[in-house]
């Protein structure tokens, strides 16, 4: 077999075995009417992939063999009949999530809200409404629901724009949906895959941005990302000086780590923000009610993004340069593992995309890929 | 001495010894240019005093003796060369802030956020910039800063606004601050000091009004009050049919009674708020990031409210008839204690008001009070 009958991946088969990946065919859900064909030509790693192939989450909330892969760039080679906004031979991207209902009767779908239908399908480890199991993009091929698949703008490099798929849209949606720009005042806490984005959005959307990180190490960079300054929360009341500063708090760190959330509460301004864009395995630390009423703070959490929102960081991202901090590992068995497990000890600066699906699976299109 | 050099109340003076009051004499803030005198008239009971009778929110938090009350309502006695908005005869009332330092220099105060001001003080147990301690309502008198101090509508009855001040303000601020109104649908989590008036004033603003909690006795009244429906919380999964609901809960029961947070913050539609109007003693129940990112929840808390929420929830209680539901207590040290037992029992339905300042103090205006 083969495509378009059957595709191939490297997959985690046990979650006490999280990082070692074995090739495997696997069969796609069938080619709808609004489905696009992806061969794929780079994969980034996210920070999602290791909680999902270690059960970090929650046993049982992923299905082994598990694909990863929610950051994927690839050449449009087939379509379905009804498919209207891209064409064969066109660079399209799919991030983390792959389906929704996109009903009418969908208060979510049809609010600008498909990231929350109740029937979403994630683009790895999840089910489709007629049991089809999702796989992610380390793999030879991806079919997806054209609304869910972005063009690419020219612009853009293929190993740099793959991570914001998921990344760059959980940091973006968020800052669109506390309208930051001019006068806004917005802190970035974690420096990091996610961070390292929202640094850049928000410093493109306007906004004067600082980052909050506990390592000096991050400095410099920080500031090449567009950070006017770096507060390093590794400092006794690192906090006191910036009492009611922020009209939102981007958290991209792990918040269950240990977090001060009185600190972080207090430097947002009235009905100020403290958004969690991360989603760590554990429970997030406690606060008090005094935390939240003696500014009127608002805790806030979100899902990526929708569609509009991933065109308009498709567009930003090309119009002011922005690009993703990136190493790239050829994919293979080893490759993926090497991925992961340097992922594990945040050894990345700052997010890993998988590129050579030309040498794994004979990919054509990814014979033209940057490195 | 006596007024208007010293004034009187009753006083709690040792948290281990909560419910025994002492009538003492105190000497007030000096009468300042804006400052309005207030004979009092009735004082409503609020959780708050319990708390800090107790020292339930933490040791040192409040100076004794303590003089409780916070919803104050009297007759003007006099009033400092500046003041404008109220004359002597006024009928007025005092809510839980009594001053802030109103500067042009301070964004809180100069964006209708006076009640987050860093310098603001509250009622009763809090400091002055120039040290001088303030005293609340259980007492003969109330000197206060015309900004804090509120004329009230003709068509309200004394005993039954005075509870509004605080509880009816610390909710109809946060349904202001989320646009409540026609097309909303809102559930008020408990139905006691705040949420009655919570389920009234959403109501009245046009709202769809569910009322949650755990106490079937509470049905009928809920429906009176203006609830839809009301949902019993004591169920085993009560919460699966009203996934994505609600655009508000607004939660007035103590959350950190044993609350599963999943539950309430899985009703909500996307970017719903689930906002915590009380102030428990405990820290609030742990929450997981994916609480937040499954429907972009967002969780929220405030500080009673500014002087123009206070001046529209009274003209809306005026136009549209609400007023508390209200039990009258005469203020004395036996009728403190009682009020402050019941309400360590819940036994109350919905809120003292303590009446009686004719007989305690020889207050003149407290004898045309209706009881």
């Amino acid at each position: 077999m083969g495509y378009p009958d059957t595709f191939e991946g490297f997959m985690v088969e046990d979650p006490k075995k999280w990082s070692t990946f074995k090739r495997r065919e696997f069969k796609p859900k069938k080619l709808e009417p609004y489905d696009v064909d992806l061969e794929i030509i780079a994969c980034g790693v996210c920070g999602s992939d290791l909680h999902a192939a270690t059960s970090g989450w929650g046993e049982d909330m992923m299905p082994f063999p598990l694909c990863p892969g929610h950051e994927v760039i690839g050449r449009v080679v087939a379509v379905g009949e009804k498919v209207n906004t891209l064409k064969v031979g066109d660079r399209a991207g799919v991030g983390a999530q792959i389906w929704s209902c996109l009903e009418d009767g969908c208060a979510q779908c049809k609010s600008g809200n498909e990231n929350y239908c109740p029937k979403q399908v994630d683009t790895y480890g999840a089910k489709y409404p007629d049991g089809t199991i999702s796989y992610g993009g380390y793999s030879s091929h991806i079919r997806a629901h054209e609304y869910f698949t972005f063009p690419i703008p020219s612009a853009l490099s293929t190993t740099l724009v793959a991570p914001m798929l998921c990344a760059g849209l959980t940091v973006f949606s968020p800052l669109k949906r506390s309208n930051i720009g001019p006068g806004s005042t917005v802190g970035i806490v974690g420096v990091g895959g996610l961070g390292h984005f929202a640094i850049q959005f928000a410093a493109a959307l306007g906004a004067e941005v600082y980052a909050l990180s506990h390592s000096e190490s991050k400095v410099e960079d920080a500031k090449k990302m567009g950070a006017k300054e770096v507060i390093l929360t590794n400092k006794e009341k690192w906090s006191d000086k910036w009492k009611l500063k922020f009209d939102m708090l981007l958290n991209t760190a792990d918040a269950a780590d240990g977090f001060d959330m009185s600190e972080y509460l207090g430097c947002l301004n009235v009905h100020g923000r403290f958004w969690n864009a991360a989603l760590p395995d554990k429970p997030l630390p406690q606060i008090k009610a005094f935390d939240l009423a003696t500014n009127g703070a608002f805790i806030c959490g979100s899902h990526i993004g929708n569609r509009e929102e991933c065109l308009e960081m498709l567009k930003l991202a090309a119009d002011k340069g922005i690009e993703g901090w990136v190493e790239t590992i050829d994919i293979s068995e080893d490759g993926c593992k090497e991925a992961l497990e340097r992922l594990n000890k945040n050894d990345v600066r700052y997010r890993f995309t998988l590129v050579g699906f030309d040498k794994a699976f004979g990919n054509q299109a990814a014979k033209e890929v940057e490195k």
